[in-house]
């Protein structure tokens, strides 16, 4: 491969993390911003709660460990309370610093393991698609697993800036 | 370039346009949900009404049209009214069936331009970088905007959903 065409490569790559820095970087600084009052406040009657949205995109963004096959996420054990389970659903929550404490150290351990991945590798199959489908459907790969995720962490945020005065 | 690597470079620009058409089409198919009650319903008491995020996504997505250099946006007219100016500003919005009508144009439209870009052409600059400045950022290019603009949609459809009973 060329050196030009590999530098070009690198760009694709880095619009992804970029993007994905952003949008993450947004998120965190809002659920920092937020009083504890807040983060058990209702943003629309009956919908979530930030300190619900918190742990969800916290946990959503820790499986990408396992989904992008890079090792062992740190919050499985949080998958039923923010995932499986509706908010409001399990009456214990893990404590507001707890979880703003994970956020900043699993989005850390994301950048680290992403900056090793080379251009070729983003293009690899993530671990939810088998290897049989994915040489039909080589777009299934790593880099659109993060561009998913990327959206996703947009979509609460836009739920997250309504309750700002 | 080999052909290998060309078929990489279309992989990436899949994976965003992908991504750009999901996000859009599931925006599109909330706002062709909504009652027209609740189009002029405030998602949150004091934020953005449906019919003024239908015109806003509008008009942010059909700018992309100018700032790829691509071409004459078709709504110009209504930047004044969804983007200048916030919800409620302008009392004389257009009606809701010319907005939905025109956002099935408008990204029918983008959908055909974006399809002719070439990779090589997806990495070049976007209209509001000077060519000075891409030097140094190269990543500042056509596929970032369109990642943001994918990320802008999802932020505003997250805040629809709320409105989901």
């Amino acid at each position: 491969m060329s050196t030009e065409t590999s530098a070009s490569q690198q760009i694709f790559v880095t619009v992804a993390l970029n993007a994905w820095e952003q949008w993450v970087s947004r998120a965190g600084k809002v659920f920092e911003s937020l009083s504890d009052e807040q983060m058990f406040t209702e943003i629309v009657p009956g919908k979530n709660r930030p300190i619900y949205l918190l742990g969800h995109l916290l946990v959503v963004n820790d499986a990408l460990i396992a989904q992008l096959r890079l090792g062992e996420p740190d919050h499985s054990n949080l998958r039923d309370t923010f995932i499986t389970q509706p908010d409001r659903a399990v009456a214990e929550l893990p404590p507001i610093a707890e979880l703003r404490e994970a956020w900043k150290t699993t989005h850390a351990r994301l950048t680290s393991l992403f900056q090793q991945l080379t251009p070729e590798q983003w293009l690899e199959r993530h671990s939810t698609i088998s290897e049989e489908d994915f040489v039909k459907e080589p777009h299934r790969n790593r880099l659109a697993l993060l561009a998913s995720r990327t959206s996703h962490a947009a979509y609460h945020l836009g739920q997250l800036q309504l309750l700002k005065k």
